[in-house]
């Protein structure tokens, strides 16, 4: 069954309890109070999330920042992460997994607070992520775009999903796309940017953690709209475009549909993205625009649609 | 290498920042602010944590609880949890999991607010529970023993344990011990009890998840103190005795080193142990004291030291 389907399904199990103001179906949940809390989990799994030959100084932090970004889509200001590690016998060096995490918390100033180590089958690195809200303010999320919002989005995409085919096809070579490679092992959450898009206002943001078309899709879903994306505005990352070539895909659709690029997508009035645009550390491109009617994704290519087989990644269960 | 030895390498490895009141090695991780909050997080892996034929209505309230216990622990409310899951193809309804674990949650006024659903090739459950202390309260935490304090644990020992024997030892059968499979397929979170405690000034609690004998050496340490635990004082719970007897076990042995009653463990000054005791629902037994000396632990019988073969329940990585 595919994954959205049953967290609807979960989501509509569990109720909202006094003391949380938003639960399931963000990118992060949010604890009422002034400041607000925002905690997110995601939990990381060999050979399903990454394959059994990462090496522990990149997986490490890769399972943070992959929480981080969450709290970043949000706008929130990380404080402290739980790590639960299920070892395989002989499966490298603990130590090795916990310094990379801890020089990534170091740099966003925050800490290794706790959580369990076990023996297990498989490795299992489960992080949740603790962050904080400027007093006073309250996050951006999904379900805030508004008709005539640009859709825009930080960075570059497509940079992560190239590194992964530059690793594991031999016909590619990680020597092809190094910048590519790196994007992949060692994404960088983007907190300052998910800060001043919320100080800035933006009405709705998420992190494109299963690529720009798919969680262009939830946006538009959670804000009750259609969305259109323009393939030709996307930002290609570096080595998209040659990854593309030298296996013969369309590069945008690489970049459209490639996840773990950990950028912020993000809707807001267009004067609100050319005032915010020259402030941000990655820089802020306009991909599409949120439309009214039917909550639906149309991806354009000189002003025709596109259907791409796949709309980003999502792991089924 | 055990566990005990990993998580101080690690604990020494991070750093505390400024926002974490709390880090690694108590029950909880503490997050500055007030009021404060309390955050943990528990892996239970199949095979690892319980056995893949463990019914699914059972394994999400327990993976629940014994995060629940954690908060407990510091004298927290509970307010919220995320769940990550990890699920096999085919093994059983996420409904299931999800049906106990909500009802549980609703027991307690906490909200299941988010967490990560995956694809996985065996069970995983990853639960982080959220807590809050009472406006301008401190936690209880597992150092702050003093020596002279009476070491006592809420409700009854060993059952867990005896319901696991009952449940896996054919020469036994669930029917000798109804109580003490109930005991290990639903362990009751004490909350109630850790906050009466921490009200009362409990100098130091934690919860009893590997066995009284190991997790009141943890304390022991945690204080930097002696403590001498009396297996004639511990409130043994039904089942316990019938199950020692039908395996030929020592029952105030399989009660101290008995995993998974999630109990509190709590060191106090006699004075407070005995006039907060009569108000905890679930009662509260003298079992031993804290001494000076070498941060060690003392089984006695009859004023003889007892040396089990293991203290409690570890699991090595």
């Amino acid at each position: 069954m595919p994954e959205l389907d049953l967290l609807e399904q979960i989501a509509a199990r569990v109720k909202l309890r006094p003391g949380v103001a938003i639960g399931i179906g963000d990118d992060a949940a949010v604890l009422a109070g002034d400041p607000a809390m925002v905690a997110t989990h995601d939990l990381l799994i060999e050979d399903v999330h990454f394959r059994a030959s990462t090496d522990f100084h990149d997986l490490g932090p890769k399972a943070l920042a992959v929480n981080l970004s969450d709290l970043a889509a949000m706008g929130a200001e990380p404080v402290a992460a739980l790590v639960g590690l299920g070892l395989p016998e002989g499966r490298g060096e603990v130590a090795d997994l916990y310094a990379g995490m801890e020089a990534l918390a170091a740099r966003v100033g925050a800490t290794i607070a706790g959580g369990d180590l076990t023996a297990a089958p498989c490795l299992v690195i489960a992080v949740t992520a603790l962050g904080r809200l400027s007093r006073g303010t309250a996050p951006v999320c999904r379900g805030g775009g508004r008709p005539g919002d640009w859709i825009c989005v930080t960075g570059a995409v497509g940079g992560a999903a190239a590194g992964l085919l530059a690793l594991e096809d031999p016909a590619v070579g990680a020597s092809l796309a190094p910048e590519a490679v790196r994007r992949q092992l060692r994404p960088q959450p983007r907190l300052a940017e998910g800060r001043l898009l919320r100080e800035a206002g933006a009405h709705a943001m998420l992190d494109v953690s299963d690529g720009v078309a798919l969680d262009a899709l939830r946006l538009a879903r959670a804000s009750g709209l259609g969305a259109e994306v323009d393939l030709e505005l996307l930002p290609l990352g570096p080595g998209v475009a040659e990854v593309a070539g030298r296996t013969g895909r369309d590069a945008q659709l690489l970049a459209a549909t490639g996840g773990d690029d950990y950028e912020l997508l993000v809707a807001l009035p267009a004067a609100t993205a050319i005032a915010v645009a020259p402030r941000l550390p990655a820089g802020l491109t306009r991909i599409g625009r949120l439309t009214g009617g039917e909550p639906r994704l149309r991806l354009l290519r000189g002003g025709r649609e596109v259907t791409p087989e796949r709309l980003g990644w999502e792991h089924d269960v």
